[in-house]
């Protein structure tokens, strides 16, 4: 862990004080990865389409959710319909666990019909995707990469899900596994919770503007739900970004690239501050870099 | 992800009322390594030394960090004088990253002598110690536990390691291996940076109270670094719990024990919400359990 910046200085004055001509200390490279993001080229970028980016203001900030239709179609088509039904608008976030999750429900609507349970989305066939392999050993299954997303497969069976990690996002159900119907979601705050893989529908992930809802309150009840009405944070409104005009355009890096697969080495065989490189990474601290399109 | 409690209920309300006789509903059981810990015997569960215990009170709550003497000595050592001297009293918290760290600093003492830079106490020899193997693959090493904490070894180099998971707490250095001295710690909030393991001296880990913590805003400078002073939260205290008369004693299960492996066999092998058990699981999501005494 890097110092304070101050104390940093300090412990350097003194080695530079004795160098007959000292070359101004050049910054350490902590993340190589971070140049071969800056330098991949506009082929390795895969564009997000406006209508799977969902834009959630809330009282403390703005998140920018893309949304996974080719892994939970059903999760998705009703999110999306939500979504433009306005029925997110004037819901709460009802639910912060430390070192779990922040959790939000739709505006409750009395009047609307009870929403069609969906189907258990919580894997699927590996056929018509590219699963490209992580090079590295995983706890939990096979870790890889389909398409910009960080996934997990079970060859033998032939599937394939999306895996929970930081920012990852799913959809509250119950215990049977059909209740789930796209009103209450969440996105996970703490170490990438890969035992609820294949047991609820992943829809997605925070691309931006998680950092103000991690740092929410944690909720004082069981699972960390708030216990009173006022602390549970307002979202004032929630759409996708093809209803916005202007939305900038975001990227995610193609995960098949060159590029990619140069952060994947850079970020399990990291320099500069790292003396001793772990050679090798685990799938949820390969994050798959995006960007707002240039 | 559970759904908040009221729509649980509404969803749970209609066959209720097809029973003839309803029993109550059982509440599912989420974790069975809860009944586990619950019942743990005495003797299943190791006394934390209040020499060990590191209380540390700010503004916003108070952090009680359990020390690890074993792994890093002469940073432990130099850490209790500084606590002993006060020298963390009026300190601050310089720095939260989300995902990543909280970070702070003793108070500048610009009359006390510069501190001696400490060994790199980043591993240790395996020799002396009783390392338990976790019965699941690692991505970085060999997983496992000595004496109530989590652990990756290198069997071939005879060394083993205190890894990083959420909540263990290193000690901040510069770039040279050497320049820690105990005057900046951090604990880890986010996916656990298990990169780190080797390359920095952990010396604890946060057994309560990390939560309003982790809530604090995120800094905006570079790294999380806060840019101003005031948006640094206030370290009023820092004590050992030998200091502070009546303090709670504190215990960690014995990851020798037969109850420490239920636990991890249940937390691999969930039920109740959990359909589909995920049959492993990896280190930093293998938490050993920690109480205060009965």
């Amino acid at each position: 862990m890097r110092r304070a910046p101050t104390l940093a200085l300090a412990l350097f004055a003194a080695p530079l004080l004795l160098a007959q001509a000292p070359a101004p200390e050049a910054p350490p490279v902590y993340n190589a990865a971070d140049g071969i993001i800056a330098n991949a080229p506009a082929g390795h970028w895969l564009d997000i389409a406006p209508d799977d980016l969902m834009v959630m203001d809330t009282t403390a900030g703005q998140m920018v959710i893309q949304l996974a239709p080719a892994f939970a179609p059903a999760h998705v088509a009703a999110i999306k319909r939500l979504v433009r039904q306005g029925q997110f608008d004037d819901g709460r976030i009802v639910r912060v666990q430390d070192n779990y999750v922040v959790q939000w429900t739709a505006r409750p609507d009395p009047a609307a019909p009870k929403p069609a349970p969906l189907p258990p989305e919580y894997e699927r066939p590996l056929a018509g995707l590219s699963f490209a392999p992580s090079p590295y050993r995983d706890t939990y299954a096979e870790a890889g990469f389909v398409a910009g997303w960080p996934v997990a497969r079970d060859a033998a069976a032939g599937t394939v899900w999306l895996a929970h990690c930081y920012a990852t996002v799913g959809v509250g159900r119950d215990n049977p596994p059909d209740t789930g119907d796209g009103t209450e979601l969440y996105t996970v705050i703490g170490h990438g919770p890969r035992h609820l893989d294949r047991n609820i529908a992943n829809v997605g992930r925070v691309l931006a503007g998680i950092e103000p809802h991690a740092a929410l309150p944690r909720g004082t009840e069981e699972l960390g739900f708030y216990r009173t009405e006022p602390e549970k944070t307002k979202i004032t409104r929630v759409r996708l970004a093809s209803q916005i005009p202007g939305f900038p355009k975001w990227q995610m890096m193609d995960t098949a690239s060159p590029s990619f697969a140069a952060v994947v080495n850079a970020r399990a065989n990291r320099t500069g501050f790292i003396i001793r490189p772990a050679g090798a990474a685990d799938l949820c601290n390969l994050r798959v870099p995006v960007r707002q399109a240039k």
